[in-house]
């Protein structure tokens, strides 16, 4: 599940998103503590993300397994400002993701990716209405 | 290492805090970008944080492991806020931690945890230059 998770990032390939979540994934954001529920919900949140988050630098530095669940340390500069946090993905015997939980340092980080995924959000949902 | 650790946390022990750290150790706050250097500034936002963090439902709910290096998710409420984080723990071959960095979601429990640390480690320094 994780090479698959990898490969999709280390090619920028957003269209391999959908087949990768249950129809019941769940995704805790970094900043709200409300759950994103339902494969449609969580792909638009993870396709915003696709596009905030992967700089050229967006990178991996740490990985650490047990069992169906994997934390992956990231790090990224953006706007000039680094990024540090951890993608926690479970999935399912189906090799499919169940749940998506990102936490992100420091404040100032937050912050500003808060603002970048919210705007990214609401062009995201703009162009599915038209 | 990280049997020592849950055994500190359960008996809610600070005593041993100082022997744990190695005199070189690093903290990264899920506040501030700049890292905490020398077990000293480390030991005390330990300190603080134990002051902070161990309420009666403080729990880790997940771990993780890879080398010398633990992730364990926690939860706790605190001020009727439900708090979701991780340490990220780094040892070297003395069983000393060299690393110790954490991560704190949603944004609400970051801002609420933040303003509880300030006021203790200004506590705790105060209580240190009497």
């Amino acid at each position: 599940m994780i090479s698959n998770w990898h490969e999709t990032i280390n090619q920028r390939d957003i269209s391999k998103l959908g087949s990768m979540l249950s129809e019941n994934a769940v995704l805790h954001s970094p900043v709200i503590h409300t759950p994103i529920q339902g494969k449609k919900m969580v792909s638009m949140y993870l396709q915003a993300a696709f596009h905030t988050f992967l700089t050229d630098d967006f990178r991996y530095v740490k990985e650490f397994i047990n069992g169906q669940t994997a934390v992956l340390e990231f790090q990224l500069t953006l706007n000039g400002i680094e990024v540090n946090g951890i993608d926690m993905i479970t999935w399912n015997d189906d090799q499919q993701i169940t749940e998506f939980k990102v936490m992100i340092r420091p404040f100032k980080a937050l912050n500003m990716i808060n603002d970048q995924m919210t705007a990214m959000l609401a062009k995201l949902q703009q162009q599915a209405a038209q």
